[in-house]
């Protein structure tokens, strides 16, 4: 894989004073990965604190942007050189995430290969796709499968929705439930690769699919068609959610859509910018953000359908190559 | 499994005005399961607010303590929910997080079958600890098993940390190295079942022990059963931990050893009482702790070894029953 130039990131700050404390942030300017540390940016300067578990690889991660690294063992300690070092800094919540939401080619490079890891594992399982086996079973073969093929991990907790009430839960997890014939399934699974994520949905029909199954589908994939084509330079965030919620309220079914359209992938599995009518970014070359729409109903279930795409010049190229076919 | 009676602990708070919004300190007192949720109780009532996301889902859970569920798909609507119902209150930091540190039977079965699972699949995956498998190899090969033995996830990422250098790091996570003759071994890993979690620690060397590999480990096994006679009703997490301290201090070693004695395990992998010098509780029957020192040392690599244990009337059970061999 192409090497992260984290000198490049730091330069783009100049001379500006920075405190982060957001973990990705700190990990995408100084490339230090951990559970506990912050960095000063003064000057051209960069000091990095954290506790006496990740001193070596805290020293071994900013090696390369010469970064000075503060190691205290107890928590006050670390805390007082903190206070010093920062005491007239508010930390940034939203410099580093700006700078985040626009990805460098080594970024794409490994958001794409979690893509295609995902997508390798969900071929293998779709055949398993049988009335009988448990969401949890689902989930773990899934799981397995992507370490398999490449992945650091999962990029989170993969969700396997089944039947009438999970599948009406958009952030349902995976449960001991057995697959049953008529079940709508919803599978949302993701890769991690060296730090970056992929994201992506797949929606299913558990034997022969009724017709209000049938309908409820196509309008799905519909609206996510019509995200997918909001997606260019210039166009927003707000209107690629706007496109979704429009093919549904046409339908009259937008209280069936609980959820926001999307939103950026990178670091973190959920970042700027989001898809949303409270929250509006225009969209750039180089963002990656993932387009899904779903509708879900107790007693019914749900289907989403979800792709991961990189903004282009000229609109967006698919990340996600999973199949989106037809109900069975 | 026994269900978790949730009627019970409400009935503990009996009178007193609380606002949680820990989601463990939520979950334990609610049985609502969420990333996005609160309660504030009030003379009995129990008031539970989420997003449209999580809706369902917190009217089913919450249906045994009869909780009047406020569910908003606005953010700043669900905020002004709360702001209005929690406008006197503080969230609490302490109180929940109390009552939580002694675990009911119906908590100690569930952290003892997910001990018990992880105990099944290190037991698989031992046979496998040879050179020129990666420590990402072994780490799916673990997970994966867990979830096959019943697990509804593994507790925390699985460390697996190897070698002169990652062995040195007490949270290494697992990597791309691949295990070489001569290496220390540390994987340290935990299932979920219902929420609750469990966490071990066994420790390795690949091939042959140098002289210098024996006496370390066999510092750290010392250690290790020095602690775990200190767990007992009446003694503290201080004691615990400084009789980990002494053994170490008493062969001149105690600078390499980076982390605290152990934590408490339940709803949070990590939870109180923290073994260390710095916060203090006194042991009572019905804690589930942790008993984890080691010795780490760049070059080197490093060793842990770590149990988890219910304190008793009499002293302490051993939850964790992986076989603490010496070395080969």
């Amino acid at each position: 894989m192409t090497p992260i130039d984290h000198t490049v990131r730091l330069s783009r700050l100049g001379d500006e004073t920075l405190l982060v404390t957001n973990l990705a942030d700190l990990r995408w300017l100084t490339g230090f990965d951990t559970s506990n540390g912050w960095a000063v940016v003064r000057g051209g300067d960069v000091f990095v604190g954290t506790d006496g578990r990740y001193g070596d690889k805290a020293r071994a991660e900013t090696a390369a942007i010469g970064a000075t690294v503060i190691v205290e063992q107890q928590a006050s300690r670390l805390r007082a050189r903190y206070e010093e070092l920062a005491r007239d800094l508010q930390p940034d919540a939203t410099r580093i995430a700006q700078l985040r939401m626009v990805k460098d080619d080594a970024e794409i490079e490994r958001i794409e290969a979690a893509a295609t890891i995902a997508d390798r594992a969900l071929g293998e399982v779709e055949p398993m796709l049988h009335d009988g086996l448990s969401e949890l079973d689902l989930r773990a073969e899934l799981e397995y499968r992507m370490m398999r093929h490449g992945a650091d991990d999962r990029s989170y907790p993969t969700i396997v929705a089944s039947g009438p009430e999970h599948g009406a839960r958009p952030h349902h997890g995976a449960s001991r439930r057995a697959l049953e014939p008529g079940d709508t399934l919803i599978i949302d699974v993701g890769a991690l690769v060296d730090g970056y994520h992929s994201d992506m949905t797949r929606s299913w029909v558990i034997g022969e699919p009724s017709a209000e199954q049938r309908e409820t589908y196509e309008l799905v994939a519909l609206a996510q068609q019509a995200g997918l084509e909001a997606v260019r330079p210039g166009s927003s965030s707000m209107t690629v959610d706007t496109a979704c919620r429009d093919v549904f309220e046409e339908a009259g079914r937008l209280d069936e859509y609980l959820h926001g359209t999307g939103h950026g992938v990178g670091l973190d599995i959920h970042e700027p910018p989001f898809h949303n009518q409270w929250s509006d970014v225009t969209l750039e070359a180089g963002m990656v953000v993932t387009v899904e729409p779903g509708l879900y109903r107790g007693g019914f279930g749900g289907f989403r359908i979800e792709d991961l795409v990189l903004v282009t010049a000229s609109g967006q190229r698919p990340l996600t190559h999973s199949p989106k076919r037809e109900l069975n």
